[in-house]
C-alpha cells in the first residue's frame, strides 16, 4: 500500500524545478568569491538566485542574506536584540527572546512593542495566521511563505526568516531578509561573504534550488493551487468533526494556513497517534515538528491556554499541493476507526 | 580553447560519487527529526553519512557535528575560547583568536600552549603542512583533508574543522569533529538537532554528498593519486624556476600539500597576474582564495615575514586529481611569457 504523506509542515518533497536547477548547477565549478571566469559564473548564478528569491518574497530592494536555514536566520536576526515574543513562536526564535507575550485561545498574539518583538506569520503546529503590526522587528515567515500570499515589503516587518525545505526546496538552506540599512552583527565570520553579514562559501546548489522552488511555490499560490488544498483540509476536518465528539479542532475559528489541521483528543497521546497512523501508512506529526526526535507536549498549545492533557494529545495533519481527496478520506477512515477504539477503551 | 582550472584550493568540481549520492537522496522525502517512516529513512541516511565521514577522517568514536561549512565550524569551535593562533590561519579561524603566534619564513608555526591554540594542518595559500602538537585545541584540516593522509584520532587535536567543497563535495557543508565529551556552546539554537550542538533541519543532500566525496577522496589519497599530482606540481615549479629569476617559491623548503604552488614575483601584482592568466584561459588565485571578492596583499605571506611588495605579488596555483601534464606545461608557457614581458617593462 502506498504511503500517504501528510506532514508537509515538517518538510516537503523536492519540487521538480528545484531538482532541475540543482542538477544543472552541479556542473558549475567555481567559487563565487573567485575573480576568474569560473568564479564569476558561480557568482552570477548566486546573484540570479538572490534576485529570484527577493522577487518571490516581494522583497525587491531589501537585502537577502542566505543562511543554512530559518534557524540560523533566526539566530542572526534575534540574538542580542532583547526581543519579546509569544510561546507560540518556533524554538529557533523563542531561544533568543523573552517568550512572555500572551496568546488567546485561538492563537492570536497581541504585540505591545512591535519594534522590539518577533511574531510569526503562521504557526507550524496550528496553521494560525497572525496580522503583523507595522514596524515589527522580526517575522518568521517560514511556514507561510509558499502557502499563502506573503510580501516582505508589504508586511511592514524589518526582518523576515524563510526556509527552502518548507516549500519544495532542499533542506539546509534559508534566508534572512532585511530592510536595507538594518544593523546586523555577523555570527559566522571569516571570508566576508554576504556583504560581511554571513561568512563562508555559499551553498550554491541549495541556494539555486531554494530560489527555483520559491518561484514555483509562489506561482502555485497565485494560481489558486492552495484553494484546492484548503478545500481538502476542510473536507477532512468536517469528516473528523462529525464523529470525533471529544476532539478539539485547534484554531479553527480564525484564519489558518490552507493545509494545516491541528486536533487534540484529550487522553489519547499525540505521540501514540503518530505511531499508530505511521503503522497504518500515514505520516503526520505531534507537537513541534522540526525538533530533533523529541516528542513532548506542545508548548504552542500550552501558550494558547490548553492544559497539559490537551496539549499532549495534539496532532498535526499538514497537506501538500499533491494531496488528493482520496488521501484525506483514507486518513479520516483510518484515524476515526482508531479514535473510536480509543474512546471505547477510555469509557 | 578549453579552460584550465588550477584553483582547486578555492573549490573543486563535484565528484561523481557526490553527485550520484545527492541525486539519489533527492527522492528522500522526510525530515530526519520526524518519527514516522519517512523521517526515519532520512535519519538513517544522515547517520550513515556521519559514520562514513567519521571513517574517512579517522574519527571513529569522536563526535561529528555537521555545519554549513568549515567557517561555521570554526565559529562553533573557537568563539569564546580565547584561543591563540598565527596570522597564517584562515580568516574564519583568525576571526575568533588572538593571531599573534609568529611564523618562520617557511610558514612553520611554534605553538606555545596547544590546549589554548588553533593551528591548521595545511595552509590554503602556500600549502605548507604543520606538525600538530599533542593536545591542540583546534585544527583546521580543511585544506589537508582529502589531499594528504589525515587522521583526527591520530592528530591529538581536540577539535577539527573540515569542508566538503575542497575535496569534491558540494559547497556549503562542513563539519566540526570533536573528542567525545568536549564542551560546546551551541550558536544556532532551536530544534536541538546534532545533539543540541547545532540546531536546524540538516542539509541532507549536502551531507550525503560530503560523505560520498570524502570517502572517494580518501581512497584517492590511499591509492597514491596525489603522488602524481605532486609530481606535476614539481614539474611546474621546476619549469618556472628555470626562467623566472626574480620569483620567490614560497614554502618550498618544507613539506607542502602535493597540489599547491605559491609564487611571488615582486613588482607584479598578484591581482594583475590572476586577470592576465584568466584572459589566457587559466583559473588561479591571489591572496586568500575564500574571501568574498576581495583582493589584497596576503596576510599569510606578511606573517611569514615577506614585505608588502612581495606579499601583494603572490599567486597560488593549485592542482587537482584531474590535472594533466599538458595543463601544467601550458600554464608554465603562458605565465612565463607574461613574466618575461613584465620583467622587460620593469627593467
Amino acid at each position: 500500500m502506498t504511503r500517504i504523506y501528510l506532514d508537509h509542515n515538517a518538510t516537503t518533497p523536492l519540487r521538480d524545478e528545484a531538482r532541475a536547477a540543482m542538477i544543472s548547477a552541479m556542473d558549475v565549478v567555481g567559487n563565487p568569491s573567485s575573480v576568474h571566469a569560473e568564479g564569476r559564473a558561480a557568482k552570477a548564478l548566486l546573484e540570479k538566485a538572490r534576485e529570484q528569491l527577493a522577487q518571490a518574497l516581494g522583497a525587491e530592494g531589501a537585502d537577502v542574506v542566505f543562511t543554512s536555514g530559518a534557524t540560523e536566520a533566526a539566530a542572526l536576526a534575534c540574538a542580542g536584540r532583547g526581543l519579546q515574543c509569544s510561546g507560540t513562536e518556533h524554538d529557533a526564535v523563542a531561544a533568543w527572546c523573552a517568550a512572555d507575550l500572551p496568546s488567546d485561545g485561538q492563537g492570536g498574539v497581541e504585540v505591545a512593542d512591535p519594534a522590539r518583538s518577533a511574531l510569526q506569520v503562521a504557526n507550524s503546529e496550528t496553521g494560525v495566521v497572525q496580522d503583523l503590526p507595522a514596524g515589527l522587528a522580526v517575522t518568521d515567515a517560514t511556514q507561510a511563505f509558499g502557502k499563502i500570499p506573503f510580501s516582505f515589503n508589504g508586511s511592514g516587518a524589518v526582518m523576515a526568516l524563510v526556509s527552502a525545505h518548507k516549500l519544495g526546496g532542499p533542506k539546509g538552506v534559508g534566508a534572512l531578509v532585511l530592510r536595507r540599512g538594518t544593523d546586523l552583527v555577523a555570527q559566522i565570520r571569516g571570508g566576508g561573504q554576504e556583504m560581511g553579514r554571513r561568512s563562508g562559501t555559499e551553498n550554491l546548489l541549495g541556494i539555486v534550488g531554494f530560489a527555483a522552488a520559491a518561484a514555483a511555490a509562489v506561482r502555485d499560490v497565485e494560481s489558486g493551487a492552495w484553494d484546492e488544498v484548503a478545500n481538502l483540509r476542510n473536507i477532512l476536518e468536517k469528516a473528523l468533526e462529525a464523529d470525533a465528539i471529544n476532539t478539539i479542532f485547534v484554531g479553527n475559528a480564525v484564519k489558518r494556513l490552507p493545509n494545516t489541521l491541528c486536533l487534540a483528543t484529550p487522553g489519547w497521546k499525540g505521540e501514540t497517534q503518530v505511531v499508530q497512523m505511521d503503522l497504518a501508512g500515514f505520516a503526520i506529526s505531534a507537537g513541534s515538528a522540526c525538533s530533533s526526535g523529541k516528542v513532548r507536549a506542545s508548548r504552542v498549545l500550552a501558550t494558547m491556554g490548553f492544559d497539559d492533557d490537551v496539549a499532549a494529545s495534539a496532532i498535526r495533519v499538514s497537506l501538500g499541493p499533491q494531496t488528493t481527496q482520496t488521501d484525506v478520506l483514507r486518513f479520516a477512515d483510518a484515524w476515526l476507526s482508531r479514535e473510536k477504539k480509543h474512546r471505547a477503551r477510555a469509557a
